[in-house]
């Protein structure tokens, strides 16, 4: 069983890292057969040289990246509200996903999923 | 497929009922095999007469329910975090936890789960 205090610090790892275009910390806290779907609804990635490649893509742009409240971690699960903002042809946009994490034995992320949709991504200031 | 809005008014209308006190209206909500594990780690509840015990349960307490960010919803799954307030002994307590939806074909909840740790129990002002 992970510990709560475990999950929310992997959590800020994973926003951290975001923030810090730091794309070996991200894959890091993945297992090697962690499967990524995001949005929920699309084709989960699965493994490490496929995580790796989806936040490469998602790391092309500067990501800014906040927990927007506090982290909810229960057995081996973790759920969280957060903003991705960031500006491509000069427009701001903000997405804010819920996303859940499942831990393994080892503490590391075997599943996670992103859940938001057209609505939750909103033009930035 | 089931619409964003369509699953946005669902927890809403979870929202409202809780609110309410409204048994019938929470239990209309859910698919007659629905399963309800609240909170994630204990025993899901499963079924129709299962899901009524556990809600006639929680609603022993009037509850204030407040939705405290928007709902995210796509595919066939909504998230949302919310509060619920109440008053034990004369000691208020907050819960925060963040709920997943996952709908059926017919638009019904199809699973309920429940994400919250100790550290989302908070003492209310």
């Amino acid at each position: 069983m992970n510990t709560p205090e475990h999950m929310t610090a992997v959590v800020q790892r994973y926003v951290a890292a975001l923030n810090a275009g730091d794309l070996d910390g991200i894959v890091a806290l993945f297992a090697d057969d962690a499967t990524v779907e995001d949005p929920v609804g699309s084709e989960p990635r699965s493994g490490t040289a496929a995580i790796r490649e989806f936040y490469a893509n998602s790391l092309k742009l500067p990501l800014a990246v906040e927990l927007t409240q506090e982290v909810r971690a229960v057995a081996n699960e973790a759920a969280f509200a957060f903003t991705v903002s960031f500006e491509y042809q000069g427009r701001k946009t903000v997405v804010a996903p819920i996303d859940h994490f499942r831990f393994n034995g080892a503490g590391k992320v075997v599943s996670m999923r992103a859940l938001f949709g057209e609505k939750n991504i909103h033009a930035g200031a």
